[in-house]
């Protein structure tokens, strides 16, 4: 599991730190035979077997069976048959060569053969089965988060996420990054999200503020000369949650001072294909870079997943202009080939135009064109368009015979989120999303502003301190304006963002007043970082990574929720120690703060 | 300043990544002579000689001279002798080797004959001047840390943090630790200071709490078998500040499981050793361990500083029985003898007496012997001890001709304090608390509880979790049972604690029990603990090191603040930032609080 240590200082050293054992549970071997030894670790499993029994002892490191043998010691194999599931104890016993060898097991190849033993501690039977594929559901999994921890799953998770933070801290290390801590009780400044607030006992009606991201320190520490800043810092955004989102969520927060983009690009591409080397061992390749605009024309999404291709088609020129009048009136036609899915049944098919008619996705349908083996189609729409008209569209899209083109159209924005949807699921039911294939993407060129009808401001597409790209100043009209902001997507999750700041007073005002903010309300929430701007500041970017994410990807699942030891449920809830909960009227006294008088809902 | 990378992977993604400077401020060298480079960095000081202008260049890694010919390019050299302290700049130039070299600079060996340059940013000057020796006062340099951290001495404190922080993490990491991330936002159970809270919007009237320490979560990580456990991390208490706390402070947090006390004894001296050799090059020896018991006999302090020895003698057998009724009716008379002090003055002695008097010490009064060359004694109290007498004294005392012996007396626990202050001046007053001079003790069995007279009840010394020594069942009087806990004392301060844990629920039933805490309250602040303990809880201990007081001692300073990036003042503030500060009504509705009415001050 864990590798063991391998210089001379850390092995003395590690032994000499278990002599309340002698071995962990996933280190004996054939060599160690003939020693006595003494075990720790908790019972997994105690099956009879003849006049013997057998024991499967666990800890963090593997498991070690143990035999007593009820002709050698009728007592020890009565009192080790009678140990309940999760018991710890502490064993004493010589090494032996199995007769029966267990290949799956690293230390298949030995058992111990019991001396005696201590009851550590006892357990009550856990309320779920302490396996991978488990009887417990997530509620009662989340209450015993504690023993939901020792399955092999969540276990894995937990060593892999250290793994990938040890890596991370390395790679930053020795590239010249300082980890400096930030502060947790700041000031309240919403970024878009809501502040978690603290009300400050020795400054009454005064509140601090947890942090949405370090993103002002960090600014201040490249304007302070450090050059290059990271962290592993815990964030927090009081929004409504959703399955995927926590409260309070983990980054890798970064910074660098005289760099342009592409040395932040090319920074950040080796740190996450270092840490594919070495966690995952797997070369992630060059990572591509693409445009925003691109992403969406070819993606229909500003974070596509690039495992697969099937990109999307603008089929405009070929599919109007006949006599098929949703396709006339549509301002967008687009289409996506499914390699080899001609084979799909009318039935699928029609499940298939079911699902993308959901209020979810939104289309009113779906136009297929199935390109047959002897190179005739066969489509939904046959009596608008003939042979030829269809080869036209397989052209465009690259469609052979076997392959399967679906169209769908409509406005171009609602029909590209569309597309976008039907691709990924084709994906998925194609095979093409493989949980262990890993692609990676840069995409740039983001919007710097877009307008916002309901307020009549511009709104900061990345956030209000993101720099426009170079020759922004000869460019009329801030809609057209790019950011130098960049997202980093991992097989369609985003998984980093950032961008180079703004380090000019005079810039960040009218950032600040195209955002609808009062100068006065700029200089209570930034004056700080505008004054700081003002002794010399040097040019500087930035990215964090969303680690809680990163690392669920990397294990190649969706959920982050069992890569955080101990996370909150959709109502920000921790219901094993039972927290929020109330606070008592000392505690609302000495914090000037009441509780807020409840509406009366009575008639 | 900062290590330069060594791999060649490193370097050349170095290169690769300094495109907007070829070289940072700290290595050029005369290997570099006539290379064209590039730098960016900050204007230091701008000298004119003659007709040449000298620029010192400075970034984190070091000052490069930058030199303008007026006979060579005069507008460049006017344009540089405009430039401003602070001023950041992007320069062009080739390497040349000095004809006046500096060797107290690592580049002191070359210049640089600058071609041509770009302002990046200007500066306003300072409010402050950028030196270790600044003239700012403390309120201004908080509000412009951000100008304070460019000062080298705080620069190179925060490096410092960096690697003992890197260090510490490689140490763990290397001995099978596993850092894993516990929640921030967790339930209000005041440990003994105050909890900092978090109103729960989607929670109405319920509210989280910040952790004083992550305790019960590393507790429970062992419960799930994780083994050994490590994390750097962010800790909260809301207490009344002094000079050197922080309501925020960081934590280098560990448990270990299947360990006896000596055992984390041993696995922790080695990772201080291995710091101190790492950061400091400094071997920091063996750490002595020592009773709490003989701490206060010997030092009268649980936290002895044993960079000196001057340990406190007990004189009650040489010192009473005469006519001195002071001594006589004195509970406890207590000497120290100050090697070499003979030679104190009558005014220097007036004056220590002064001290010992003043209501901080709060001594009655103070004996002094002077051990003068000829063998003779010279003392306050000579009509009451002849010299004799003074010689038991000074046996005793280990006093040779030329030391000095100060004497205290009264009740045993107030006069044990009052000389341990004064064993402390001396030591000061003697030079003999070196800065860099480092000496580590462990104090070990301290009592496990002590009688609260006010309330009533038992009080945790260290904390409800902590373990009683082995044999505690047979010891009738809980206040005599003691403690596997462990504090760990560097130069005279607790630089980290801990205990083996209690894992039985009975065990921890009866300890909430003993503390005056009813069954209810225990299951509602500790139940899932409790609970834990009956599934398998496995015997651990752990330590918590203060990581910034840590880093301040080994940067030989007695405050953590300039080792703190963005510290608070005394009053929890950051006058920086303008930090906490008031919300507005719509944040106090959405958390279902109210400000409390303001009581009248009217008449």
């Amino acid at each position: 599991m864990y590798p063991l240590p391998t210089t001379p200082e850390n092995i003395l050293h590690y032994l000499i730190h278990l002599t309340m054992r002698t071995h962990t549970c996933g280190e004996l071997r054939l060599t160690n035979v003939g020693e006595k030894v003494t075990l720790c670790g908790w019972v997994q499993k105690v099956r009879k077997f003849g006049g013997m029994t057998f024991i499967d002892l666990r800890d963090r490191y593997g498991i070690t069976q143990l035999v007593f043998d009820q002709s050698v010691d009728a007592d020890l194999c009565d009192a080790a048959s009678k140990l309940g599931r999760e018991f710890v104890i502490r064993i004493n016993g010589e090494v032996r060569e199995r007769s029966d060898k267990n290949p799956n097991l690293p230390t298949g190849n030995i058992e111990l053969d019991s001396k005696s033993f201590d009851i550590l501690n006892k357990s009550k039977t856990p309320p779920f089965t302490i396996e991978d594929d488990t009887d417990g559901g997530d509620d009662l999994r989340m209450k015993y988060r504690y023993l939901d921890l020792r399955r092999p799953m969540v276990q894995q998770n937990v060593i892999m996420r250290h793994t990938v933070a040890q890596e991370v801290r390395k790679y930053l290390a020795d590239n010249n990054f300082l980890e400096i801590e930030t502060p947790f009780l700041i000031k309240s400044t919403p970024e878009g999200a809501r502040d978690f607030v603290v009300p400050s006992r020795m400054n009454p009606g005064n509140f601090y503020a947890l942090p949405q991201s370090p993103q002002t320190f960090k600014q201040l520490l490249m304007v302070s000369g450090y050059d290059r800043y990271f962290q592993i810092v815990r964030c927090f955004r009081d929004e409504d949650l959703r399955a995927d989102r926590q409260p309070e969520f983990t980054q890798i927060d970064c910074e660098m001072t005289f760099v342009t983009r592409d040395m932040v690009l090319a920074t950040f591409e080796k740190l996450l294909r270092h840490i594919f080397k070495v966690v995952k061992n797997k070369d992630l390749g060059e990572i591509a870079h693409m445009s925003y605009d691109d992403a969406m024309r070819y993606y229909g999404n500003d974070k596509p997943d690039t495992r697969f291709d099937m990109r999307l088609v603008e089929l405009n020129d070929v599919a109007k202009g006949k006599d098929f009048a949703i396709f006339n009136n549509a301002e967008m036609v687009l289409g996506i080939c499914a390699k080899g899915a001609a084979n799909y049944t009318r039935k699928q098919l029609d499940a298939l135009t079911d699902w993308v008619k959901r209020p979810q996705i939104g289309a009113k349908g779906m136009v297929w064109v199935k390109c047959n083996e002897d190179g005739t189609y066969n489509a939904t729409v046959k009596k608008f368009y003939d042979q030829d008209d269809l080869k036209k569209w397989a052209d465009k899209m690259g469609a052979e015979p076997g392959d399967l083109m679906l169209i769908l159209s409509g406005d171009t924005n609602k029909v590209r989120k569309q597309m976008s949807e039907l691709r990924l699921k084709m994906g998925e039911d194609l095979g093409l999303r493989k949980a262990d294939e890993f692609k990676a993407l840069w995409v740039l060129d983001f919007p710097l502003l877009e307008w916002d009808e309901e307020s009549n401001f511009w709104h900061a597409c990345h956030h209000p301190f993101t720099r426009p790209r170079p020759g922004w100043e000869k460019i009329e009209n801030w809609g057209d304006i790019k950011a130098e902001a960049y997202d980093l997507v991992l097989n369609g999750n985003e998984i980093a963002g950032g961008s180079i700041r703004i380090h000019e007073r005079d810039l960040q005002e009218k950032m600040f007043d195209l955002l609808g903010m009062s100068k006065e309300e700029a200089e209570t929430k930034f004056g700080f970082l505008m004054s700081a701007f003002e002794y010399g500041a040097p040019p500087h970017g930035g990215i964090a990574f969303g680690f809680d994410r990163l690392c669920a990807i990397m294990g190649g699942q969706e959920s982050i929720r069992d890569f955080i030891a101990f996370p909150k449920n959709n109502s920000g809830r921790d219901t094993m120690i039972d927290a929020p909960s109330p606070i008592d009227d000392e505690q609302y006294e000495e914090l000037a703060i009441a509780p807020a008088l409840a509406e009366t809902s009575g008639q």
